[in-house]
């Protein structure tokens, strides 16, 4: 399994995955699923991968031999980000063409995921969700992350912290957490985590980082998040049973 | 979709269920998921059911009238909950056995969990989740719960919260904070809740609630959680982003 995050704020953008890949609990290994194809000064892109590995590691060697080779159009070369989803999702498409019918004789999922993020010079910031079938949508003011792979054990965290306006350091921080959250509910997400945050119309990648297993900063929140989530609980206030006492005609039994 | 939630543990249980059914966004529903079997000085019995609503209104209804007309085994004669589990399970069992073929024609999923909870006189308390092939798990000590339907936003906070020794009024107020975070991620599980906590060897139902939707008790505990979860996290440490940074020769740019 997998699970990135992207992250748009009104001052700049959040990307992060983690590493871990599974076929089967017996076959798990790591590879790095947050790509970068920024050019210094003039354009920020970040993609973020989940699902069939094969797919989409496929799809990102097409992509980097698109710009090598000057093929066109490519990542490098698309001058808006409307253009460069459009240009991921033909991937997908073409990739679909060539083994979907292969793979599907064995019943082997073909689906995957990739979240776009990034700015283009003379264009506003974006993050997209890129489908399998090649289409996609955007992240917005209202709903202002994408989430991809084992999407839900790190959502509620996300829920209740962030929005459009939240400082971009602390969107990175909820980022960490909610890879933490998933990371703790299911073993088959796993360090190294990898993290991105740019800040709009920088056009430079100046925070980035990879915390492998055991890196202080990791045990430092998760262990610190645990005390104030305890503590928190704590502080609740308990159950008024009286209150809220069924009602005995509501009761269902023996009938 | 549906989140029910046993918890087990030294001194008790506690069954949460919400109650919303949907069949798509446009059909959503409320039906009672948890219902009580108990017999006052004998036995404490509670189920909660999750999945296709026709196949467990069904199993519930069966069971209801083994109880009326006698006919054995039955919910109230069963001497143990290992045969209890059992006892389901053959119930769903049966049904499937009638049901499925006419579901499967129109490709309607018939699965369904129902979670067993409770302590017969003379036996130890328990805590099951029968699965729709008519098969069980029980929780132990070491996973003092078992949750159903959409279980993943709701698991973190148990993840990080529950053992088997926290105390039962705690547990209960966990499970609700975790139906809570459940509601908040996801609006196809939604209240009214309903909640039994049972002590061990009381043999008696004293502790059963109903939180219907906007119940002070359930908005100030979301209010409170939340004030907490956002003091909690604006105490967390900043990215240390220098120590951390990513080396060169990991990066995946063009090539």
């Amino acid at each position: 399994m997998t699970y990135c995050l992207g992250i748009i704020t009104s001052t700049g953008l959040v990307m992060a995955a983690d590493s871990r890949t599974n076929a089967g609990v017996d076959y798990i290994s790591s590879y790095k699923k947050l790509f970068d194809f920024s050019i210094a000064g003039e354009r920020a892109l970040f993609l973020c991968t989940s699902g069939n590995l094969a797919v989409t590691q496929a799809a990102i060697t097409l992509m980097a031999r698109d710009i090598k080779t000057a093929a066109e159009p490519n990542l490098h070369s698309l001058t808006n980000l409307y253009d460069v989803a459009r240009y991921i999702g033909s991937k997908l498409r073409a990739l679909q063409l060539e083994d979907r019918e292969w793979l599907e004789k064995d019943k082997i999922d073909c689906s995957c995921n990739i979240l776009l993020g990034g700015q283009i010079c003379g264009e506003e910031p974006g993050l997209y969700l890129i489908y399998s079938q090649g289409n996609f949508i955007q992240a917005s003011k209202e709903t202002p992350f994408l989430q991809i792979g084992e999407t839900k054990y790190g959502k509620p965290i996300l829920d209740r912290i962030l929005n459009f306006d939240t400082p971009l350091q602390a969107a990175a921080k909820c980022a960490l957490l909610s890879i933490d959250s998933t990371m703790k509910s299911n073993i088959s997400v796993g360090p190294p985590i990898n993290l991105v945050m740019y800040e709009i119309d920088s056009f430079k990648v100046r925070y980035e980082l990879k915390l492998k297993i055991g890196a202080p900063y990791l045990r430092k929140i998760r262990t610190l998040w645990e005390i104030s989530l305890n503590q928190a609980f704590e502080r609740m206030p308990d159950i008024d049973w009286e209150h809220y006492l069924e009602l005995p005609d509501e009761r269902t039994t023996e009938d």
